[in-house]
C-alpha cells in the first residue's frame, strides 16, 4: 500500500488549500467566462507557455511573474478575449487584470497573479466586465469553491469540460493533484488556444517541479495536434502549495517518481481529451510511429501524417486509405525506405513491406475503421525509436466552427 | 513586332508536329480516362517529378527514360489509378503500358515513351484497359487531334479542364506552346496529384530546356498548394520538337527569354487555375510575403499561411480574420518581430504594426473579403525578399470530396 496512484473524481475541490470558481460576467453571451484558482498560501509555480512568436500579452506578464518568484497565489483566467495583437495597451490590460484580482483577494503583491485569455486575436479586454467577474467569484469564497464550473469557464467550442483529479502517496502521506484544460475551440472563429492549469497540495521545490511539467507536457499537451496550429496563447500552469507535503521533495527523493507519475497521468487524460474534443472530431486517432532512426524523426513523421487534411478526411469518412499515409509518411522531410514500412489499424495490417494488404478487400479493411478510437500504426523498419500523436479526424463541422463569422 | 507574345484559344491542337487525343478506356465509369501526347518526331524533352520519397512507379520509369536520351516521342497518361505503392508488379505495369503504346505508334524504343498516372494509390492498372484505350487513340491518327479531349483526359476531380497556348517568335519565327494541367483532384478519394504536359515546335537544346523548365516550375506549380499534400505521382513534363525552330536554340541566344517568358506564362496560367479549382475552393488567394531577410524566409511564411487549415477555412466563411494570420505567421519557424508586420488584404490594410487596423469595423473588413479573388500581403518588415503562393479556402466540399468512401 502506499505507491498506488488512486483516480479521484471530484476534480480540483480534492486538492486542499486551493479555493477555484467559474462565473459568467458578460464578456461571452452565456456560459462561464472567467475563472479563479486561488491558494491560501503562495505555491510554488512551474509553467510552460506557447511557441508562438506572436505572443499574447497575458503570456507574456504570466511568464515575467514567474521567474520573479517561480510562485503563484492566484490564477485568473478568461475566455473569450484572446488580449493577443493588441500592442502596450494589451501589456497594460493584462497588468490590471492581474492587479484587481490581487486586490479582491488580498494579495499584496500582484506579481504573485498568473493570467491567462483565450478568444478573438485583436480585441481589448473588457476590463469592467473581468472586474465584474472577479468580485463575482470572490464572492464564493471561502465556502462555495466549484471545480467543475471553474473547468467550464476556460471552455470555448469545447463540447465537454476536461478534469482529470488523483491521489497519491509521497513518504506515506496522502496527496491529490487535480488539473483542468481547455482544447480547440473558440466563441467566436480565431483561435484554437490549449490551456491547462493544474493544482497540487504535494510539496515540490521549484527547479524540480519546472523539470516534472515539462518532462509530464512533452509527453502529453505536446502530442496533441488538431490542424497544426500554434495559438499565441497555450499555457500549462502547475502550483504546489504544499499543503499536505510532511517536507519539500525534489527529484532525488524516492517518492518523486510517483509524483511525476500522478503528474503525466494528468495531462496524458487531460491531452487525449483535448483531441477526442477537437472541433468537429468523430474520431480518436493515436498515430504511433515505430522503428525510427531516432524520436526526432519519428516525431516529423508521426504530426505530418497527424496533420494531413487528406488522412484527417478519409477518417471522416471511415475510408481505410492508407495510400494517403504513405504518401504523407513520403513527404515527412525524413530519409524512409518505403519497401519496409509496415502500417497496422487497431491491429490489423494494412500495409506490407510498402504494398496493400493484398488478402483483404477494401471493404473488409473499412470495417477496421469504422470505430471511435483508432490506433494507426507505422513501423518505419529503420531503427528503434518512437513517437506517438493523438489527433482526431477532419469533418464538415470542422469548417463549420471554424468558417462561422460572428 | 515578332518580340510580343500571342494568346492563343486552341489548345495542344496548334502545336505544330505533335498529335493529342483523350479517350475513354473504361477505368473510370464515365469521362476520358487516357490520353496520347505523340510528336512525330523525338523531341527534347524535360521533366520535373515529385520530391515525395513513395514515388509511384510511373514517375521512376519515365525519369529514368529520360536520362537514357533526353527525348521523348510519346507520351500515355491513365486517370483512375496511380499505379503508387505497387511494388514490383507496379513496374513491370508501367513498363508494359510504355510498351502496348510503343507497339502501337510504331515507335522501336519504348524508352522514348513516357508515362504518367493519377487516381488511386495501391490498386494495379488494368493493362487490357489501358491497351484499349491506346489503340482506340491510335484510331484518330493523324486525323482527328483533340486537345481539348486530351486535357479532359488527365482530369480526376477537377471541375473544369486546364489549358493554355501562346505563340512567340524566335528569330523571326513564329513558334508555338502549348500546356494542360490537372490538379487537386481524384475519382476515388486517394491522391491529390498535379501533372502538367507542355509541348513547343521550337527548337531548345537538351540542357537549356531543362533548366527553362526549371525555373517556370519554381515560379509557377512549386507556387500553389491546396492542402499541404505533396503527391506521389507529380509531374510536369516538356517536349520540345523543334518542327518550327530554324535551328536549335540554347540559353545564350538572344531570343531564348522569350521562350522562357512563353514557358513561364503557360506554366502560371495552369498552376493559377489549379489553385483556382482546388477542391471545394471557392476562392482564389494570393499569399506575397514581401520584405523577409531572403526568400527561404519568405517561403516559409508564405506556405504556413497558405496551408493553415484555420486561416483557409475563415477564408470560405468570408471572415475577415487576421489574428489567424498573424498566428500562422508566429509559428512558420522563421524569427520574426510582430510590431513590424503589416497585412493588406486586397489592398485595404488590416494589420498595421502588429495590431489590427482600429479605423475599420470588423463589418468593414469584412466586406473587403467578400470577392472571388484575394491578395493577401503580408510585410514582415525585415529586408528585401519576397515569395509568393496561390491556394484556396477550405470548404465543406473539400471534405465531402476528401471524406467520400467510393
Amino acid at each position: 500500500m502506499g505507491k498506488e496512484m488512486i483516480q479521484q473524481s471530484g476534480g480540483l475541490d480534492i486538492v486542499e488549500g486551493f479555493f477555484t470558481r467559474g462565473v459568467h460576467c458578460g464578456i461571452k453571451k452565456s456560459n462561464n467566462d472567467l475563472a479563479i484558482i486561488f491558494s491560501e498560501i503562495p505555491a510554488t509555480a512551474a509553467a510552460v507557455f506557447t511557441t508562438n512568436q506572436v505572443c499574447a500579452a497575458p503570456v507574456n506578464l504570466t511568464r515575467r511573474n514567474l521567474e520573479k518568484h517561480h510562485k503563484f497565489q492566484l490564477v485568473v483566467i478568461n475566455s473569450g478575449v484572446a488580449n493577443a495583437c493588441t500592442g502596450s495597451k494589451g501589456v497594460d490590460d493584462a497588468i490590471q487584470m492581474a492587479q484587481m484580482a490581487a486586490r479582491e483577494f488580498n494579495i499584496k503583491d500582484p506579481s504573485l497573479v498568473a493570467v491567462a485569455s483565450t478568444g478573438v486575436i485583436g480585441d481589448f479586454l473588457p476590463l469592467n466586465k473581468i472586474e465584474i467577474g472577479i468580485k463575482k467569484a470572490h464572492d464564493f469564497y471561502p465556502d462555495n469553491p466549484s471545480g467543475h464550473d471553474t473547468a467550464r469557464a476556460i471552455m470555448t467550442t469545447d463540447t465537454f469540460k476536461k478534469e482529470k483529479a488523483v491521489s497519491f502517496f509521497i513518504d506515506g502521506q496522502e496527496c491529490n493533484m487535480a488539473g483542468i484544460a481547455k482544447g480547440s475551440g473558440m466563441i467566436k472563429p480565431n483561435m484554437a488556444t490549449m490551456l491547462g492549469f493544474i493544482i497540487t497540495d504535494a510539496a515540490i521545490d521549484p527547479k524540480s517541479l519546472q523539470k516534472a511539467l515539462k518532462g509530464a507536457v512533452d509527453m502529453s499537451f505536446n502530442r496533441v495536434t488538431v490542424d497544426g496550429d500554434t495559438s499565441t496563447n497555450d499555457m500549462v500552469l502547475l502550483m504546489a502549495n504544499g499543503k499536505r507535503g510532511k517536507m519539500m521533495i525534489n527529484e532525488n527523493h524516492p517518492d518523486f517518481f510517483i509524483f511525476q507519475e500522478a503528474l503525466n497521468q494528468v495531462c496524458q487524460d487531460l491531452a487525449k481529451d483535448i483531441a477526442r474534443d477537437g472541433e468537429g472530431a468523430t474520431k480518436f486517432i493515436n498515430v504511433v510511429v515505430q522503428k525510427a532512426r531516432n524520436e526526432s524523426e519519428a516525431r516529423a513523421v508521426a504530426f505530418t501524417v497527424a496533420e494531413s487534411p487528406l488522412v484527417k478526411t478519409a477518417f471522416f469518412g471511415e475510408d481505410p486509405n492508407w495510400g494517403r499515409i504513405m504518401a504523407a509518411v513520403g513527404r515527412s522531410g525524413i530519409s524512409i525506405q518505403p519497401e519496409k514500412i509496415n502500417i497496422v489499424f487497431n491491429g490489423v495490417p494494412f500495409v506490407e513491406e510498402g504494398m496493400g494488404n493484398q488478402k483483404m478487400t477494401r471493404n473488409e479493411l473499412r470495417t477496421v475503421v469504422q470505430t471511435k478510437e483508432l490506433e494507426i500504426l507505422i513501423d518505419l523498419g529503420l531503427g528503434s525509436a518512437s513517437f506517438n500523436v493523438w489527433t482526431c479526424d477532419f469533418s464538415y463541422d470542422y469548417v463549420k466552427i471554424n468558417s462561422h463569422y460572428s
